[in-house]
């Protein structure tokens, strides 16, 4: 169990593969579907890793296809994926601080005090209470609005509030509806919530712990969390005004709407865009110029150590500090009156190249096994596979095997981290004991 | 003028711009084209850029378009801008050497001696005297075969002979036939000097000469010149074997080739994908599996400061290696028992980030521009563009204005390089005299 824990990195995985067989197996019982049967294997392996990775993408009809056993199976699966990711990434965080050893003692303690580390099991409580509450509030609104403003019934409003609200704040992105949130997209009741339990699942909760620690002094927060925070930022105003530019005019989204409508429901959109997965938009009647933003978007994802996917905002914008140190010629990489560490650097690199990588490799394979798909297409659902968004342009439902098998490996992939993935299976843990001579190759 | 050369890495894009901009000027002219009438300036400046820049792209068929002038003006602009990146790029080398100042004045000493760069004014003769003798080798080779097998009259077949030489040594790409090289496919006369010159033009002199000097040592090369080599090599086994099995069945290409010829093909096609540009394969009928693995192939790109473009094999295999040790959890980035300088990491990683923005940007921009462009093949013509590559699947002739000039700049900037372009916009000439404290963020 010590031994174990001395490389934490190969929990994550392990972890993720178990819980998607489980999932797996209980999905195929026929007490899951609507019609009593056996679902294929297939099918459930990916609705199950889909679930436990908060992706939200799925290859049948999520409201006709299960029954409400199969469902509340989907909800678990989800809310065991979302607060694995969140806990175990605080474990993850502190199991790191501790092995930095003697030597940083004294900084370790500092950071953890500032994350609010002290006390694991305090820590980890405190993640849950919030989740709770969060979804708690979230249900209790869109159930009064489905009760009060929809005519649904008391109890069949609270299953659908909580189902969704379980959904937003993990940025699941399953909906019990066919068209998933198309109908309430100009409903500020039901954006308003699933918005903001995105953007608080999203963040992660060491840049919002370290936030609210010091949130009068912006100036004192950590690197990661400045980036995190500004970089979301700038990434919800970017988003917002991209979307709303494009479709403005685009008769099949959001073009018949008044000027109103068309901000709330571009800026909720905006807010799930990048990981939840909700569509308040069709995504297969965006405007061509909408497809390239959105890529973007959900390849850089949300906030590190949060239910959220992708390279993460922190990496994104840590490796245009990267960039901009270099072209400016700069020895060291500052940001916000600190130099960034070079394994940080690396860091960054590495999940960023990796990322890249798998996505060029999964629309490769999706094109080479699926017949007549067009390139962008398959550019869309892989790197919302793999970014967990959960986003689609329609093709996931019409693939056969081979193609949700690649779909399926880059969700896992995507939620467990590239990095993570592959330290897991390369990690050295023998050090070498000896340096070699340092040289300066010039390479472009 | 010493200030001046204090940053040299403000004259390329500068000297570019003006062999453009004077390229441009002459091929406006209307001496130069077959209608002896002006040409428009879009076209001109698409044809001079392409040919300084040794893309060998074109808007207009070449051989009927331009007049005896104007293809000569189009040799020369190839051969200005080859000649101009080989020797360019040795005086950066040598200059780069120079600043690194007296600190690592016997470092220096050591590298200049091995890359023999010890005299300015011998390099650049030694590196003009092989590309002409390469040259005109190729050219008898040619001459001789277009006399002899094609009953070319001898002045004729010295004109074809010198002008697809100059095409092929310097990686440019232009053809005087409206297949570019189709016809010659099976013809090992053509075949074997073009693909010999295009990979001695495309390695570049620092990989030459180093590994020239200790050619029995493979173990003493450089880090930039084991990774220049051993990766071209690795790369045109990966091409090789690739389009081969690809196209092997392919009755649009290779198919109705006997074994022999489908070797010959593809190994030529192989040696000029990743920058020469020649067809030897229609590129338009090629099977979809092959286009993502020349995108690949084109994007990284032949040897550092070599007539080819891309990101370079270099960066391509460093950053391999980057990801590698960090996966593997190793503190230091070693290729071939030397480490690496933490500066080259930055540098290859800022190339290879800039050029994937530019590439989505100069896709997004062409796909927005040009009406009913189908994704893939707007990322072929602006990876071929930026590559400096020149292949093309039959888009660039049929777009307009504003789609010539997304595909222009990508020329342009992918022949100067991102990473020399921003640093020339970018540079800090003033140093910083303190150091911030350093943070080590976790950002993913
Ligand atoms: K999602
Ligand atoms: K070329």
């Amino acid at each position: 169990m010590r031994r174990f824990f001395r490389h934490p990195v190969r929990l994550v995985p392990v972890g993720f593969l178990v819980a998607i067989l489980l999932g797996t197996g209980l999905l195929m019982l026929p007490q899951a579907s609507a019609e009593y049967e056996y679902t294929p294997f297939t099918v459930a392996l990916f609705t199950a890793t889909s679930a436990v990775s908060v992706t939200g993408m799925s290859v049948v009809d999520t409201p006709t296809y299960w029954n409400e056993f199969g469902l509340i199976m989907i909800t678990v699966l989800t809310q065991a994926g979302g607060l694995g990711i969140l806990t175990g990434a605080a474990l993850v965080i502190l199991v790191v601080a501790r092995q930095l050893g003697l030597r940083n003692r004294l900084l370790v303690q500092a950071e953890t005090a500032e994350y609010g580390l002290g006390n694991v099991r305090g820590l980890l409580l405190r993640i849950a209470a919030i989740a709770l509450v969060s979804e708690a509030v979230i249900t209790l609104v869109l159930a009064g609005r489905l009760w009060l403003g929809y005519d649904y019934p008391p109890g069949r409003a609270l299953w659908y509030g909580l189902f969704h609200a379980v959904q937003a704040f993990n940025n699941g992105g399953f909906a019990l509806y066919p068209d998933s949130m198309l109908r309430f997209a100009r409903d500020a009741w039901v954006c308003l919530p699933v918005a903001a339990g995105t953007i608080i699942g999203g963040l992660g909760f060491p840049a919002i712990f370290d936030a609210s620690r010091t949130w009068r002094q912006p100036g004192r927060w950590g690197v990661a969390t400045k980036l995190t925070i500004w970089g979301s930022l700038a990434l919800l105003v970017v988003g917002f005004v991209g979307l709303l530019a494009a479709e403005w005019g685009n008769p099949h989204t959001i073009g018949p709407y008044g000027w109103a409508d068309k901000m709330l429901t571009v800026g909720t959109q905006d807010a799930v865009l990048r990981t939840g997965g909700f569509e308040f938009i069709d995504m297969a009647a965006l405007d061509e110029e909408s497809y390239p933003l959105l890529l973007g978007l959900m390849f850089i994802g949300g906030g590190s150590a949060s239910t959220a996917g992708g390279i993460k905002v922190a990496t994104f914008f840590l490796l245009a500090f990267v960039m901009w140190a270099q072209l400016r010629g700069e020895p060291d990489v500052t940001v916000g009156r600190r130099r960034v560490a070079s394994t940080s650097q690396r860091q960054a690199l590495t999940v960023a190249l990796l990322s890249v990588a798998l996505v060029a490799a999964g629309t490769t394979g999706l094109v080479a096994l699926a017949e007549n798909v067009r390139d962008y297409r398959a550019l869309f659902e892989v790197t919302s596979a793999f970014s967990t968004t959960g986003l689609s342009v329609g093709l996931a439902t019409t693939l056969g095997e081979p193609g949700r098998l690649v779909l399926t490996v880059l969700m896992y992939v995507g939620r467990v981290g590239p990095l993570t993935l592959g330290s897991a299976i390369a990690l050295n843990t023998r050090r070498r004991l000896y340096r070699y001579p340092e040289e300066q190759p010039i390479v472009s």
